[in-house]
This record gives structure tokens, C-alpha cells and sequence, in this order.
């Protein structure tokens, strides 16, 4: 049985962009969505229309309150274009919304990276957008930039430190300290700093980053309080002594100030979905390198402000949303209630093995055409990540983010992988219909919320480090094995011996498979993760494990989104997608 | 005849710090401010407690009203600590309105560099200070960050140019269009960027620039509109073609995506005093390399809101005032009915050549004893000054910035020199008193601005570059005469040719004296003006001039402003000055 792509769905003669769809919409005063959110006035900052800081005393408010049932969204293992995890999030929300509960979604801040560089905005899309897009997507707030100014001023004391002698000892090669900033740009990866005449400075080897790279991004986001961020801030590790001995912010001088400048920035960010559902926009720390969620302060906020708290984890569940449990939840306390996993008929056809995407290229034309035998193909990464989210006491929902190009019997295959799999699944045409169109996802999701979960971490503070990336790799990634560099091994050693064994870690893999080989599709077995160089964020409290090569900062191509931006002749901007 | 130092200034026991003052503050509604502006409620967006972005179409809604008087405040030249001008405009605003009128106060937005370096914080002082001051000293709304941005993703797209080899010809050794950042960061002046292999770009040497010395800050400060700075950005020129052709942002493809970077930015930030007078504070151009003056957007709407409106112009009146006149009202066609010349009685000390002065350190002891003779010493600047702003028609009234250190007869030597100038005098308290203390200027402006100008630039267009440098140095500077090295020399003339000689100029010279030699006081003469290179900012439309060094990227000291900033147990910030 052949089914005609436009009976499914998004498909129309002409959609109108993501833009043209943001800015047609009639945004409520945000008091009032502040109001939905139970945050009292006092506790509401307007920043520019439809868009409210919120002061962490709102989340002591709403202590009183009920607790909402705690959804996170994650995915399967994405193709390089992303599977919809933030559309339908806030498709979610607006879908159980519709079904009379007050909802909220919560979201990381994208970088400026992508939108000037190759995907455009990052707000949702379609009829699940938060807006005003555009904002969103140009700086918000500007807490990106408060980011970069922090930690640039650290950049600048230790660099300051050294030119002066200044006390601590420091060793100036043993600087890791790195710079950043929200920009694309490749040529600031390896550059030397200090040159010219003795007053401009130490020589020295150097780099920028992007901002979401950056542990005080990290720190943002895991914060739980303005003084804990201050804590957190003073316990940022620069380098060492000449005797090896760790140099933190707070012997650079520099914690205070950075705190000072993070003051605003830690106020989660109210916005509103297309259909009004509060959303919060707060933090926006790197998928691999660090942990990928969006605040702690912004979910406790939510996490009393309705009925549900719909939070999205980055990329698939192998890697968001094992960072969702065992750091930022084990951080914060806070515990799901259920889990949505999104798949797509892309991605599952991506998975066969059988196609190449590419970023910024359109799908091969191949792969649009009817073919449930490749929806199978690649079901082993949806039963795999089904099962990485059960192996923290949460039973997933499956949510078939819906495309023009899909058909019914593709839909109809990934129905019976989750059923196969004993989960429930529910196709969501959300962008293309909004809420309404989540009506099916809701309420799955209420009903497996209502069921609750069994959470449980997935490894204890005091398993040691080595021990709880391996528990990682083998019970979730697949892997048969783990290796460590002998320069691996040193650093988990000397981090056991400086009591930081407890931390939870964070592995930087590629997110475009479960395993650290990017190009292996579906569910590998059988191979070997390659722990090449482990690193500590004493500040965000986790140790990453570099495997294979992680890129933090990226380079803008041949034609980046950013020539297509501009405005129009009533100052409207034009080319944001 | 000696008096005592508490019978004036703001002597007192133990003053509150300006953050205390500040704290103590009870800030109106935002809104209630824009009333008093008359800006309709629609044009404003509260960005936080007691900020708001004004829309442009503000500017639109005013335009019937009648039109305030202009009235423009400069110094002698400064001491390295600055004479006042800050709290002085603001007090007079204060003053102003104390006498009935409605007042407004347009002032730069300071950078983060002065605030984390030596400075402190730039909102005013005492009770002569526009709030919230962390805000303004801390990000304020971003404006400053989303000026780095767009600097920034030019440069970005700079370098990606050249490493995919993208049209336009452009020669790598032309590039002159740095890095920026709004931290003071001696490391980041000299630097080579895109090291490492093939992938990471192309090496090249570079550097950065706080932000404040960026084209783009000098834009957003000249722009009259939001499609005036999109055609500004497009001119700027950023290199040449291997055939010497001038290579723009617009042929870059950055011009659009630069525009819609500053769309918030270009919105004049709206706070208030702590008499809730209007200040509007936006830009933060260089006052060496740029024309130092805030925006012409804000006057635009401070222009018709209210009967004053008061603005202040970086450094001495030989340079922000002179740029004001000759670059800033020659771009907008606004033109001063009065202008206030801010004089201390230390730096009239200052400029009697028998003290040393030192930022960050407080005076020598010798300068604070009662001594009239050192002020009548260091008179001949004062006269020069006001011969200065006579020069372009607009009498000066000398207003005495008054210090609990002063002495009455230190002020009588003042009123002295500016009655034998044949220009009016008035001691202000406003630090220490607030409004109530500037009454006396407040009278004498009144009186000034009834009188009005007789307005005029101090050279025409169509005078070629060469000979308008010279009449800034001759005229103004007291020159004897002006050399062009020959690098010089061929830029002027390249200039010209490429039809650039129509633009004002902007010597960047030394803000420590009138010559440019900043160890020269007091207004010497007989000296050679030496213009070492020539520049061109095409997009803010200025042609600069530089007579010695120019440092445009600060660096710390041994003991930075940042060190002592930190939040105290109850998240307010302390250590702000």
C-alpha cells in the first residue's frame, strides 16, 4: 500500500518560512505568560517586547506550589541536520497545553555560531516556534556575551598575572585557560598572543573557542544559585604551580568579578511559544565537551509553574540525555518523570546505512522515496536508545517527528520497532500543525508520566573515574571495550588523587553515532572507545574524556547563512530561517 | 584669606560611596521616565528594572514638539583623572530641572575596560549619577557586545574570504580590519592568527582592539537611522585588491548580517537620574581615534523631549567638543545654542606644571593645600579652551566642579580668569549636593542658551584634508605648524583622489594637553603638530590623523578594578566605584 506524502505530515504547495510564521504572530504581554507561569510581578523583568528576565527569587515563590511532572526530550542518534528535538519539545508543550495543562518548555540559548554560520535560527520551526524568533536568535539577552566577557576576563588577568609576576606561581605552560568568542572563526583557533614589544605581553600559545564551549558556560547552566555560580566560578582550574599544583579563578582574583558580570545572566529567560506556552531560554553549553542542557535555575522555576516541565536534552540519548540524568540532575536534585525519544523516518533511513547527508545540502533524493525496509534497516538505534533511556528507570515515548516527504507505511514501521520494544509511540505533526498536531505525543506523554518513572543514576559519585566511563561506554554507547593514552591514564590518576573521583563525567564523542566513530550508523558492536585525553571542569564539577577530535570552534563555509542576512526597507529582518 | 575645605565641595565626614548612593536609589518606572521625555508608550521597551530601548519611531513621534535647547558640555584639559564632565552634565541636568525646566542628559555608554581596569564605574558620582549603575558599568543592555559581534563576524568573514578563496581579490596584506573585544587585554594587541594545519586557516599577523576603538562603535554613534547604518557598514573598507581597489563589508557579504547584529543596539538606552531626569546613554566611540560622542539618535529624541537637552563630549573642548561640533552636528544638522566648559581646581594646577598626576593614585599632597597662584598658573589652558568653543561661535559658561579639597579663593582665581575671558562662571556642588548644587550653572546656562550661538563649523567640506588638519592644529591646538610624514602624506593624497576629502577629521592626538605632547600643560605654542599616518573610517565617515601613539587596546595594572569586585551574601554587587 502506497500512501501520497500530502495525506502526512507537513507538506503544503508553499509553506510559509519560519520567519514569516514568527512574525505574523500576536505575542501576549509576557506578564501574562508570566502570570501562567505563577512567577509574581515583582519577580518579572521586561527585556524588550516579549521577552522577561526572571529573578531567582521567583523560583523561592513558586516553592509552595505543586511539583509538574518532568519531561526530557531526547532523540535518536541525529543525521548531521538535527531530528527535531527542539520542535517538539515546544510542540509538546502546546500539545499538552491543548489538552488543558499548564506547560512549560525549557530550552538552551543557541550560539550566534550556527545562526551566522550554517543552519540559521534556532527557536523551533513551523507552528512550534518560540518567539520572537529573531531575538533568539541575535543575542537574546546577551547573556552568550556576558559569558564571553567573564570568561575573557580571566583570559586577561592570567595573561595580566604573568606579566607582572604576580604572586601564585603559575607556570605560564600550563595555561589551558583558552579565550572565546560567539563567533565562527577558524583563524582564532591556533594563534600567538603577547607579541610585539615587551609591554604587550608574555608570548605565548593560545586559541579562541566558541563561547558555548566554555566552562563558564557549563557553570551557567549548572548552577543553582548566584552564590553557588560565584563558588563554582572560584573553582575554575587555569593551570598549575611549577610544582604542579593547581592555580583556580579565585587565586587569579578574577571569580568575583566574573560573578559580577554574570549577575543578569544567570535570570532564566521568559519567552512565549506560538501558542503562548511559557518557555524559558537560559544557558547554551556544548553537547560534547560539556554536558548540553539548558539551566538548572530555569528548571526550577518551571518545575513548580504548571503541570508539566518539558526540557530539552542535546543531541541523542546516548549523549543529552545521560548528561540530563547523571549531571545535571544529579546536580540539581531534580528527577524526570518520563522521557520522549524523537525519531524521524530520515534518520532511521540514515541509519540503514545506505545514505550520506551532508549539513547544508538537501536530503539525496533517494532516500525521500516510500521505503519502510529502510525505516527497519535502521531501527537498531531507536531500540538501542529506547534502551539507554530504560536503563535509567525512564520509559520513553516515542515521538515520529512527522515530514511532508514521510509516508504512512514508514510511520507504520517505527510504530512497530516501539511496540516491538514494549514503548508506546505517537506521530506529532506539530510543526506543521502546532499543538493540535502534538495532540497524540501529549497524550502519550501524560499517561506514561502518570505511570512515573524509576529513576536512578547510572553510576554512583564514588565508582572512580575510569569505572564510570566505561560503565557509560559499554552499557550505553555499545562498545566491547575501552582503551586510555597512557596520557589518559595519568589524568585520571592525578584527579583521583586530588579528591575530584566524585565527579560525574561527560565523554566528547561524536554525536553522529553511537559510537566514537562517526561514520558507523545504527547500533555498532564490538568496537573499542578510544579515551585519548581526559580533562577537568573543576567548576562545572564533571571530567571529560576527549575521544577522537572535538572541535570547538567552528569555521564559517563557502556561503555562510550570515551573507544572506539583512534587512529589509522597514528595517525587518530578512534570511533568518 | 584662607577658607576651610568644608565650607565647599562635598566635604563631609565620611561620604557614601556612589555605589551606596546609587543603592539607596528609588528608581521611578522606567515609563514614567519616557513620559517625561513625551516619548509614546509603544516606542518603549523596559529592558529591566529602570532601563528601557526607546524604538526610533520615537524620534518620529517627537519631531512636532518644539525643539530643545542644545547645550554641550566640555572640559579643560583633563588630568588623568578626568575633570567631571559626567557628573557635571548630569547635575546640570538635575539643576536645570530644579528651576522648572524639562531636562534630558545624552552620555556614552562607558566600556567594560576602564570598569574592570582602573577606572571604576562611569554613570556619574556622588548624587550626580544616573541608575541602575551596575548596569550601566556592567553590559548595560548589550549594546557594546553586539558592537564586538558585528566587528567581529566581519573579520571572521574576512579570514574566511581568503581561506575558500571567495571573489573580490583581496590582497590578505591590505587586511586593516582587526579583532575587538571589550576587555582590557595587552596579550590580544599583537597577534598571529591561523596557525595550526591547513584547516584552521590562513596565518596572518593581527591584533585586537577594546570595542570602543571599533569603526562599527563610531557608526553605531553617527547613524542616523537603522538604514543609515546599513549603507555605513556596507562602506567600510577593510583592505584593498592586489590593484589597490578598496575592498567594503559589502563586498565582504557582511554589511546585511551586521545590521541585523545591531538592530537592538541602534535603540537608544533610556535610564535615569538620581533626580529621575531622563539620561539616554548610547555609543561609546574612542575619543582619539573616534569622535568620543554619544549617539545622534539619542539627541535626536532628547532634541524634542523636553527644553533642554544637555550632552557630553569626551576629553578636552579641543577634542570631543571639537569633534562634536565638526563631526557629530556637521552628520546630524543639529546645532548647540550653548556649551559648558567643566574646570577644576586641580587641574588648573595640573596644568601650572609644578605637579605630577597619576591614574589610579591619589593626588600629590602639595596640591590639595590652599594655593590660588598655581591655578592662576595653569589658567592659560582655560583661556585657550574657551577661545576654542568661540572659535565655532558658542560662548562657554566655565563651570567650577567643586572638590571638598578646594579652596574659596581657589574658585575666586577661576571666576577671575573666566571674567577676564569675558565668559560667565558658577561653582557647582553637584557631586555633593545633587541638582540643588548646580543651580548656579543651571542659571547661567539659561541665561547662555536664551542668548543662544552663532553656530559655526570650522571648516567647510569642500577645504582639502590636509589644509582642515592644519586649521585644527593652528587654530585650535595652538600649533605653530603641522609636518605629514611622506606615508602620511600619500594617504591624504590617495584620499583625495578616491573623493574621501569631503570628510571632517579627527586628529588622534594625546587628551593630556592641547599639544600633542601629553607632558605639556597649560596651553603651550610654537610647537609642530607631527602626523605620522592617516586613516580613513569610510562607513563612520571621518578621515583620522595620528600624531603619536595611540593605544587602543588598554592592559591591566598590578592591582585591577576586577580584583575587588565581587557579590556579597546577598548577590549585590560590591567593590564598584
Amino acid at each position: 500500500m502506497t500512501s501520497q506524502p500530502h495525506d502526512l505530515g507537513q507538506a503544503r504547495a508553499c509553506p510559509p518560512s519560519n520567519l514569516a510564521i514568527a512574525r505574523d504572530a500576536r505575542l501576549w504581554p509576557i506578564e501574562e505568560i508570566a502570570h501562567r507561569l505563577g512567577v509574581p510581578g515583582e519577580a518579572v523583568e521586561p527585556y524588550g517586547r516579549g521577552i522577561a528576565k526572571l529573578d531567582l527569587a521567583a523560583a523561592d515563590a513558586l516553592a509552595e506550589r505543586p511539583r509538574a511532572r518532568y519531561v526530557v526530550v531526547s532523540a535518536i542518534t541525529p543525521t548531521p541536520l538535527g531530528e527535531g528535538k527542539t520542535t517538539t519539545a515546544i510542540g509538546l508543550v502546546q500539545g499538552l497545553q491543548q489538552l488543558g495543562h499548564g506547560a512549560t518548555v525549557t530550552l538552551r540559548q543557541p550560539s550566534l555560531g550556527p545562526t551566522l554560520g550554517i543552519k540559521g535560527g534556532a527557536a523551533g520551526g513551523g507552528y512550534s516556534q518560540v518567539v520572537p524568533m529573531e531575538r533568539i536568535n541575535l543575542h537574546l539577552t546577551g547573556d552568550i556575551h556576558a559569558v564571553s566577557a567573564a570568561h575573557n576576563l580571566l583570559a586577561a588577568m592570567i595573561d595580566n598575572h604573568l606579566y607582572h609576576r604576580l604572586g601564585s606561581d603559575l607556570n605560564p605552560q600550563t595555561v589551558t585557560w583558552p579565550r572565546v568568542m560567539d563567533i565562527n572563526d577558524r583563524a582564532l583557533r591556533h594563534i600567538v598572543t603577547g607579541l610585539g614589544p615587551p609591554a604587550d605581553g608574555i608570548p605565548r600559545q593560545g586559541g579562541f573557542e566558541i563561547t558555548a564551549a566554555s566552562e563558564v558556560m557549563a557553570i551557567l547552566a549548572l548552577a543553582t544559585s548566584l552564590q553557588d555560580l560565584r563558588r563554582r566560578l572560584g573553582r575554575i582550574r587555569v593551570g598549575t604551580t611549577y610544582d604542579g599544583e593547581p592555580v583556580t579563578a579565585e587565586a587569579i582574583g578574577a571569580a568575583g568579578a566574573m560573578t559580577a558580570l554574570l549577575k543578569e545572566a544567570i535570570k532564566p529567560n521568559l519567552l512565549q511559544t506560538l501558542e503562548h506556552a511559557p518557555a524559558l531560554i537560559h544557558a547554551g553549553p556544548f553537547g560534547n565537551i560539556a554536558h548540553g542542557n539548558s539551566s538548572i535555575v530555569a528548571d526550577r522555576i518551571g518545575l513548580h509553574g504548571g503541570d508539566y516541565l518539558v526540557t530539552e536534552a542535546g543531541f541523542g540519548a546516548d549523549m543529552g540525555a545521560e548528561r540530563f540524568f547523571n549531571i545535571k540532575c544529579r546536580a540539581s536534585g531534580m528527577t524526570p518523570d518520563a522521557a520522549v525519544l524523537v525519531v524521524t523516518v530520515r534518520a532511521l533511513k540514515f541509519h540503514s546505512g545506505r545514505y550520506a547527508v551532508t549539513p547544508g545540502r538537501p536530503l539525496p533524493t533517494a532516500m525521500l522515496a516510500e521505503s519502510p525496509e529502510d525505516v527497519h534497516a535502521g531501527g537498531a538505534n531507536l531500540v538501542k536508545q529506547i534502551d539507554n533511556l530504560r536503563a535509567h528507570g525512564v520509559t520513553p515515548v516515542v515521538a515520529i517527528n512527522a515530514f511532508p516527504s514521510d509516508h504512512a507505511s514508514e510511520h507504520a514501521a517505527i510504530r512497530d520497532i516501539a511496540e516491538a520494544a514494549g514503548v508506546r509511540a505517537a506521530v506529532s505533526t506539530h510543526v506543521r500543525d502546532g499543538g493540535i498536531g502534538a495532540l497524540e505525543l501529549a497524550q502519550a506523554v501524560e499517561e506514561a508520566a502518570e505511570q512515573g518513572s524509576d529513576f536512578r543514576l547510572l553510576y554512583p559519585d564514588e565508582m572512580p573515574l575510569d569505572a564510570k566511563i566505561e560503565r557509560i561506554a559499554t552499557r550505553l554507547y555499545g562498545a566491547a571495550d575501552v582503551t586510555f593514552s597512557p596520557e589518559a591514564r595519568r589524568q585520571l590518576d592525578l584527579y583521583q588523587q586530588q579528591a575530584q573521583g566524585h565527579l560525574p563525567v561527560c565523554i566528547a564523542k561524536t554525536h553522529l553515532s553511537l559510537s566514537s566513530d562517526p561514520t558507523l550508523r545504527g547500533a555498532p558492536t564490538g568496537w573499542t572507545l578510544p579515551v585519548r585525553e581526559v580533562r577537568l571542569s573543576a567548576g562545572a564539577g564533571f571530567v571529560y574524556a576527549l575521544c577522537g577530535d572535538m572541535r570547538t570552534m567552528p569555521g564559517l563555509g563557502r556561503d555562510p547563512a550570515a551573507a544572506h542576512l539583512d534587512i529589509d526597507d522597514h528595517g525587518e529582518i530578512t534570511g533568518l530561517f
